[in-house]
């Protein structure tokens, strides 16, 4: 049949048209109220939780109220959250009153009610050269509330605070995060966990080289102020600045036991930023190569299918010369789909069957500042003549 | 942090393009040219085979070259396709010479190579009321191209292939299927396999009520003439009619025997058809409640939520009482998405831990017309005063 | 050329990208905090303005801080919008310090520095039968806050101000509006301007046909609570619904007096409300037939293209016989596209130059409760033998 | 009111629903069989024509029928086209019998009842360093078909025809454009008229300059073989490469008129490719600032609103300081919306009312190979203390 034909067309559908009213029409969750999971794998021995510790609402300098964060985390496939509004500044406190407290208490039934953690938190928000600083887990919010910054810090250690240094390079020149004596001092003392690698938009390389080499936790928010689909565009596909948390079980001291451990990845727009030890299982447990048995004859091309199952589109580039076949100098996996790629022999002698590994750079998995992630795809290739 | 930097926005940008810089240029796989994957699930003891088994090409009154069916195939992740071009129609013949196994000969390299199946098949074209049949299986294509209608049918059953009636409301009042007495002579000879019950845009509830009542194959198509991105908005997650098939493996030999065997569904717009046995495991396999576990202090409300793996949108409808406590009217679960619905007790004197069933009709599944598959969402509530 | 070179794709592209990085890099303005225009055309006469008198934030029981309704008005491409914090009911007052004034204070110097208008306002929030009103251009909202319900929406109508009755079915029986006899007497008055024939995601047909008889002005409100975007899928093309008025100039003034003067149109969905007199003409300025001079050789089908330059998708049907050439029964003339239909002769003895008229019911363009507005899409048709 | 009131809700949706049914069950004109406009504008004296004169079917080595280049031009926007399959490459000959003229009559009348314009053409194929030229407004195709490489393109100047060579780099070292001798004797001849500065997805920066050097006409072509949405994700935003032609009617005769006149620009990608006289009267006419009269309290920030309403883009670096104020350093001006900036006043000592510039370079407008047009934004600015 070429033509449609309408006539028949109209009925059919009218029948189901009022079949399905029903449902329609009552519906009113509509999509933009669900939520939609993070599809960035677990790996071997850890549950990957999805966190952002660092945001704000009314009660400091935001323009949310606290019940705002705890919907926002659950749409967004977040397993944990924090806010962490500015002790020390209150922008809007001739119309709401101060309570370090208030934002954790206004937003816990909400969070609880949607099974989202919810970690009480602040940010110490003290002049450069020591800068801002959240702590998160903790007891004793007004501890922070004291004028002498570095107190603060130890008040919000002492109490078994996780604490990080947030966008290190904010105010420096260039925009470069720098390391002065008073970190030294703050790191020497034990009070320093982590640090921001990504804040927002920015990504401090800097940082990012003194979390592997002090062994501080990797960390990433998004520290929004406004309603977050104000920056993000949730529903085409981006999502917030988060840190990835491998924990043993989803529970607030597992969570806090993995913090103080490292055990965190960086995950901002279409690149994740972490040690290989955590970066490596990330990549293995969303790509597959479908078809890894493969007949090449002669000189002929064959066609490899891979397949990523993750919300990250990888982008590979050949690292070196892979033995005995050529390969695409580049490769983007893009995300849920399966991209397909064809290779031949380049050495006529080789014969039968042989595990031929494909080497790639993932160029947007960071293990170091401009260092991406070694990779190899396996392949079990038997030569026929 | 309030304001955005834009001077550290820029270093830190800068570098990371320019690291990214080798795989973004040479990258020339874009998103259009992967495959995406169909996320209808799985059921227990069968594979869900994804098939298209009636189109056209420029060998017929098609508009494309045979090997732009593989390639549609495989980027809309169907498992199995047939080019059934017609036997008697040829509107191209001053420009392309007939010969019926051409398109099937064409296309099947590069079908083999990103492996997908394609199945040999032809489309028996005659007048109404005996219709349009598609025969697929084939080994001698050439048998179908005889005068006589029912002979050719006949041909083409007794060399082993499966037979089915397309569109069989085309060119009837209102468009509405009728059973010729040359429906029954074929069907009673056992030529006839499947009909179908949803050819591109119509449904034919008559084919579905017959293909329960004479147990003939619930059959989908697209019947495909010109590129079929041209009908469907594939990129915005419209898909293509389809039947849906459940076999034990992915062989060309086992998906014969599962058609003969009817293990069928029809999938098209946001709508299954098929017989319970199928539509429950595949309602199933897509759908779970989060947290079955359930606490009701007095007369709280609680959360539930409910995921959707899969591709399709279920409409429920509550259908009937649920014991106990009070569910919405209606829940959409949209595809990929995860929502959330909240209960309350409705019976003040329930106390302890029960099982209880939600108890809705999918409104979008059906298992007969106008008759949507029942589900029970299964949640264990534990009362309280 | 078949197969894409990938050398020379990658060497251009490098030089592409590196000489566009510049620009690329230091963008900070993202797509999403871009102003979206409402496609939405003027009429003769009269300048369309889009507006929302409804919304709340958490001076009252919304959850955003005042700006933020600023900037998602201008983002929204709103030309005005109205805060309308309840007066009498402030859940958060123990954070938050009562002060009917401050939504409006705060957010006027980010509306007018994005010119976008912002009208003071409140809302009347009282039990049923009266329910709640919003009173909007107030130049005293403090008298609002007074115990008598009569006596707050006679305060409002006296100092000039413009009042509504909202969500007219709330609480009502299956969610009817109902005319008390508190109506009639504030009715008598004049202290009742307009009725929400729109609210959130309810139509109140009962309050559409009452605006008509009484000669009140048709509303239509988001009455948003939280930030927008959790509500509407802005960035897929959704948008609040929202008053249309027709205004002489884009003044406060102007607006005002448009409003008293019943000049308005409600807009939700995909549908627009009002009098035939602003809808006929919004039509009009939308729709073009693009080819309207038309020769018809013999019983040849013709195309005919007709374009749609607005954000609203016409659904048409058609209207009776159409005199001498047979019509497509329904046409959906979508958003910002050309669509195009064919027609042919019905009459054999038609011959020579007629001006003919394509007659249709816009079956969501509402001029009364369930009644589209007639239109005619005219056709200058040349029949040849 | 806060929480929706589904009963409300439910009635008023049935009865929208049952209205509208006879609107939507009947539209078989889904939205991917409209035509979506490109929104380029016109320009000063010009009409800005919609072109693509390279691509193929299944006369030559492409996989669509004739008749389907029509349909995806006018849903695609295009005023023109042109079908140039190869004259001597043939690869389905055994089913496809060789006539060059058959492409361009199956597909005239498509595209005549469409209101596309399509253009005789061929696709004279020989091997390198003469290559590939495309030769359309021809009227004897026939005098292609001729052993010697440099008759052929004779043959086709001769007749009247617009010669252009196509993808100057392909098979070249690093795919980069070399200038044979071979090219000299014919551009000598007067035999060239053009050259493809796009094609697909390759730019040729040497192309691009010897089209300025040597007067030649810039062309982009998309050089499609299979359907068109296989390669370009239409319904998403992406468009075919295209030449835009400035034309004083929409006809032939103008068309060809213009191509030899050289007015052309090229437009793939997010890029325009284009003689300053070209691409700065379409640059105005497609953005605006909306409120260019402002005036600067002090060391006060202003909001600068720009409005772009072309599909395209803009993308801004400053090009040099702007006297007396500051402006951002880039700004992308995204197609179809408005975007802001906030300006401030640099130097202390102005005063009284000022037209300012801010001067930008466009860094993808093109009007030399990696340069950018400069542009000037007009500001009127009365500085206050």
């Amino acid at each position: 049949m070429n033509i449609s034909s309408k006539n028949r067309c109209f009925l059919v559908t009218c029948m189901l048209v009022v079949f399905l009213l029903g449902a329609l029409s009552i519906d009113c969750l509509c999509q933009t109220r669900a939520k939609t999971h993070i599809d960035i794998p677990d790996i071997p021995g850890y549950i990957t939780m999805k966190c952002d510790f660092h945001m704000h609402t009314v009660f400091s300098d935001g323009s949310v109220w606290p019940q705002i964060r705890a919907e926002e985390a659950w749409r967004q496939g977040l397993d944990a959250f924090s806010i962490t509004d500015h002790i020390e500044y209150q922008p809007h406190k001739d119309d709401v009153i101060t309570n370090h407290y208030k934002p954790y208490e206004i937003a816990r039934p909400a969070a609880e009610a949607l099974q989202v953690l919810i970690i009480p938190g602040g940010e110490i928000t003290r002049s450069e050269p020591i800068g801002h600083h959240n702590a998160i887990f903790l007891t004793d919010i007004n501890a922070l509330d004291t004028p002498d910054s570095t107190i603060a810090i130890r008040n919000a250690a002492e109490q078994g605070g996780f604490v990080f240094w947030n966008h290190p390079g904010w105010k420096q020149p260039d925009g470069k995060a720098v390391w002065f004596p008073i970190q030294s001092e703050i790191y020497d003392q034990g009070w320093l966990h982590g640090i921001e690698v990504v804040n927002g938009a920015s990504y401090y390389p800097n940082a990012h080289a003194w979390c592997l080499e002090k062994k501080l936790t990797m960390m990433c928010s998004s520290d929004v102020h406004g309603p977050i689909n104000l920056d993000y565009d949730i529903y085409n596909g981006q999502h917030r600045p988060m840190t990835l948390v491998f924990v043993k079980r989803k529970t607030e001291n597992e969570l806090k036991k993995a913090l103080f451990d490292r055990r965190t990845a960086v995950y901002y727009n279409n690149i994740l930023i972490g040690e290989e030890k955590y970066l490596e299982p990330l990549f293995n447990a969303s790509v597959e190569i479908l078809n890894p048995k493969i007949v090449i004859e002669g000189n002929s091309r064959v066609v490899v299918q891979i397949s990523n199952t993750s919300d990250v589109s990888y982008e590979l580039v050949a690292d070196g010369e892979t033995e005995g076949i050529s390969i695409p100098n580049s490769l983007t996996l893009h995300a849920h789909k399966t991209v397909r790629c064809t290779i031949r022999r380049t050495s006529e002698t080789l014969s039968g069957t042989k595990r031929i590994r494909m080497k790639y750079k993932v160029t947007n998995l960071l293990v170091a500042p401009e260092e991406g992630l070694s990779v190899e795809l396996p392949l079990r290739i038997t030569f026929v003549r």
